[in-house]
């Protein structure tokens, strides 16, 4: 997504994968990310995972009541566990509040900052 | 780094790398690294980057301070230009603020909180 507005929040979440799976990890990756989307307060997703098998993904909502909701929410839940049983190594999560940022895209003038 | 006291500054840089330089690129990182972990109030650094060239940075810091500085670094900034030069085709900054976190490793009994 584009920079988030002050005050929302970004729940960070990073990975180690285990190898095993990953026909049945892509199919609940693809899944968890959908789910996000459907929720109220989701503001949009980045990730990336190097050939190191550690990944990053942060979820944006636009507030602390919609991460808290995501975080509950009973089909994360299960797929949470499964990640535990078979997908993950270990996992870290953190919950940020955003203060500000700034975007530079090459084909752009300069940067813009909120 | 594990998981980072409540009140420390997580800084949030996702990028797009273009195909040039991959060398340059390689030894700018391992150098960009090294700077900011002898900063003071470095906590520490968490990347990720997959093979459509979308990459996670993650800087962790004390406090707004420590940001602050980071950001300033003469150094850091003379990279920054080069990356805006030739290794980036976009890239955003999001600093935020961190609020709780949890640890979960598959050779442990359970999660932590903080």
């Amino acid at each position: 997504m584009d920079t988030p507005p002050a005050g929302s929040i970004a729940v960070i979440f990073l990975s180690g994968r285990s190898d095993a799976d990953e026909t049945g990890y892509a199919t609940a990756a693809g899944a968890m990310e959908r789910r996000a989307a459907s929720m109220c307060g989701y503001l949009g997703l980045d990730s990336a995972r190097g050939t190191d098998g550690v990944g990053i993904t942060i979820s944006w909502w636009t507030d602390r009541t919609a991460a808290t909701a995501w975080r509950d929410d009973p089909e994360h839940e299960r797929i949470r566990a499964a990640g535990r049983a078979v997908w993950y190594d270990w996992y870290r999560v953190i919950v940020t509040e955003v203060e500000r940022g700034y975007a530079w895209r090459r084909d752009e003038a300069g940067p813009t900052s909120s």
